[in-house]
């Protein structure tokens, strides 16, 4: 893992990049060049699995530098990966299964908003096969391996996409959340890992894991990074069913946070991980008021999604590849999905009662705290580790994120730095549905980054999207 | 069917009793007796599955006489019905299967709040076994007729609620609506049944028939005793997770209603019925802004229920009795309930996909309009008619109520009289959910009814509940 092998390397924020292009100290050629290079020297690590070849790549930078009017656009020049289960026109769709790729006709309208920003596509990245784990090992491809070395897996489903930031070849990448594929790996990549409120974001053109809990991502190495995209992707689209307003801007109001009981937080006989959390936890009680809350209907939620029928509606898209294609389907990825076949509609609206349940419990905790504040993952697990027990290992990375898209919130992964054993800590910050800017507002706060362009984004921004 | 055979003969109104009650013309004692006479008049005609006996209900009444305060509580000894798939304490619960029956040791809250606001409980009327019908002979009991005569269906499946409104018997009854039941019955015998939003009135103490869609409903002569019950009844209630607050009142701006082409309007060949309904929409037209509307997602919405999933719902909670006790059931919902099992829970997810698809559609169509007018039922039918064709009978019956609950709108149907063959005619007016008061407001009008309580209630009321 050379450089990197002791943690992420971020590399220029897109405000750099954008002052560089800007200030005539780089150029969006000169940007492209840095990130075919940067690529190419890393070689096949599993973070990819297409890239943009560096001559067409440096062509389409020279395009947008001439593109009239570019020069003022959001992402002038920003280079950025997109999660192989997202569509880019011309480019294969894998979702890391070959027989089931295809070439899309269409880019999915959320990256379509980048392009038109400015930004500049770059590849695809790395998934666990269907975006099905959360651990970045389910792929016919090279695993790709966490920056933190030690032979840590990436995380999944969006391996690719949080390797790509923390090795700094691209300031962000998009990505997806069902179970949190947009925020275990980018805890164990040391990066940010945003998952909006579901429907503020089109998942058009993302071919669907459950398509009910489904959410474009984005990973970036900073909070002005994840606010700049994400004023740009955000925006209603009538071919997303999901699909709804923002909510407010955060008014400054002081954030109440919610902390569970010491005794409710699971890592795993993780002591180290453990410790660490508690030390963040020791530093945010110095910063914001904290209330006591309790994380059982959460967990219960997380409960009925990884033991529950919601594995059945994979099969919505993937039932027919499952009967006819079965042998073309990783071995993992596919014992899952068949046990989906299992389940009974009675199962379904069963469950779908229980999570009401759960809702309605949860909405009244939301009405003592802002964010609720937990560790993104417990513990971590190696590759090979992962390989000896892929459900076992997988299923207590989802531990603290599997609740989230089931009970309608967001959340987002801030990376803390590492444990006493040099491995990644990451905290989670969960907001109720459309509570994204007051959940964005407090990852600033804790990674000490003013955010001066949340205020003046509140009017400027709503009006553009 | 007597004196009833050409229609409702609806008794005196909430406001009536509680005026008789206040200046001396009536008491409660004199109240219930009118009641029980008017029951025992009748015989078994199929509307009441129990009764309090007379002397009982007349102690009741007194009591409640002499209950201190009493006499400014909003329903001061003003009787009620209760369908029998709503618990009162102490009294069987039997939903029409008297195998199933248990007896009740907590009264529903939704009940509950009217007994302390001073009603006066009077029994359980007759229902479809488990709410499972739109027709009103589904049931062991004997199969009440509409009052319209000539051997008619009550509808269903609270058809014992219904009957008891439109035969004077008491102003208002307690009834359910998952699919319409609330609604078909009021449209067969000439009263009104509303059916608010999901989650205004607490469901607690409720078997359930599809959980995530039941409600509780009322039956009633007029839209000011709806809006005194209601007042009444709605409040938030942490047992019942779908429970939510009420929306605005109407502000008194002009409501625009959508009307479908006529085209889309299905009356199954019932010439009278298409005719009485067409010369409502003349005079509608005359009163209101109208503005044409597609039913095509409503209607799709309504398919799914019907043809898809949501039956498997039923069994969670008859599964076990349909598997233990088949024999207990009425044949023609053991074959429905049967149905349910053929369901996997990829058919349940997939439908949900396809209704969050329908309920955007049907989102965007509510932008242009405040309340929906339709046929509450397109044809009447005779109980001999659904004895031969139970289920296409039932299907046609609720082609305008399916899809209330699963688009989450309100509705309430309205008495118009009859057609020129003396059936009755029945509008139905949806709103999206919560303008619950617009919607009611629209009926209002069409009724003629002055509305004042609705203005001041929308402080002092609010504030109660």
């Amino acid at each position: 893992m050379g450089s990197h092998a002791h943690g992420p390397s971020i590399g220029p924020s897109v405000a750099e990049i954008l002052d560089s292009h800007a200030c005539g100290t780089g150029s969006p050629v000169d940007t492209a060049a840095r990130v075919a290079d940067a690529i190419a020297a890393r070689g096949d690590d599993g973070t990819w699995l297409s890239t943009v070849p560096r001559a067409e790549l440096l062509a389409a930078a020279a395009a947008i530098e001439n593109r009239p009017g570019a020069r003022t656009l959001p992402l002038y020049g920003v280079p950025l990966g997109v999660k192989d289960s997202i569509d880019v026109a011309g480019v294969p769709t894998t979702l890391s299964c070959p027989d089931y790729a295809y070439v899309a006709d269409r880019t999915a309208p959320a990256v379509q908003r980048l392009l038109d920003a400015g930004a500049l596509y770059v590849g695809k990245t790395n998934l666990d096969q269907f975006a099905t784990g959360l651990n970045g090992t389910r792929t016919p491809y090279t695993v790709p391996r966490s920056v933190f070395g030690g032979e840590l897996i990436s995380g999944g489903s969006s391996s690719g996409s949080a390797l790509a930031v923390a090795l700094g070849q691209i300031p962000f990448a998009v990505a997806t959340d069902t179970a949190g594929s947009g925020r275990v790996p980018a805890a164990l990549n040391g990066v940010v890992g945003f998952k909006p409120s579901r429907g503020l974001i089109s998942t058009v053109g993302l071919v669907p894991a459950c398509k009910s809990l489904d959410c474009l991502s984005v990973m970036a190495g900073c909070i002005d990074d994840v606010d700049r995209v994400f004023d740009v992707m955000a925006g209603r689209d009538d071919d997303d069913p999901w699909s709804r307003d923002r909510g407010p801007r955060h008014d400054g109001t002081p954030i109440r946070v919610g902390l569970p009981p010491v005794a409710e937080l699971e890592f795993f006989g993780d002591d180290a991980m453990r410790a660490a959390h508690l030390r963040f936890r020791v530093q945010l009680e110095r910063r914001v008021t904290v209330v006591e809350v309790s994380l059982e209907p959460f967990l219960a939620a997380g409960a009925l999604l990884y033991q529950g029928p919601w594995v059945a509606e994979r099969l919505v898209e993937f039932g027919d590849f499952l009967a006819e294609r079965p042998d073309s389907i990783h071995p993992v990825v596919r014992e899952i999905l068949r046990s989906g076949l299992d389940y009974t509609a009675v199962d379904a609206f069963a469950a779908l009662q229980q999570l009401q349940n759960l809702k309605a419990r949860a909405s009244r905790l939301w009405q003592t705290m802002d964010v609720l504040a937990v560790p993104t993952i417990g513990t971590t697990f190696t590759v090979e580790q992962v390989r000896q027990r892929p459900i076992d290992c997988n299923t207590m990375l989802g531990h603290y994120t599997h609740f989230g898209n089931l009970l309608d919130l967001l959340g987002v992964a801030v990376p803390l730095g590492v444990t006493s054993d040099g491995r990644p800590c990451s905290a989670m910050l969960l907001g109720d549905a459309l509570r994204d800017d007051t959940v964005l507002a407090l990852a600033a706060q804790i990674l000490d980054e003013p955010r001066p362009r949340a205020a003046a984004a509140a009017t400027t921004v709503q009006e553009q999207v």
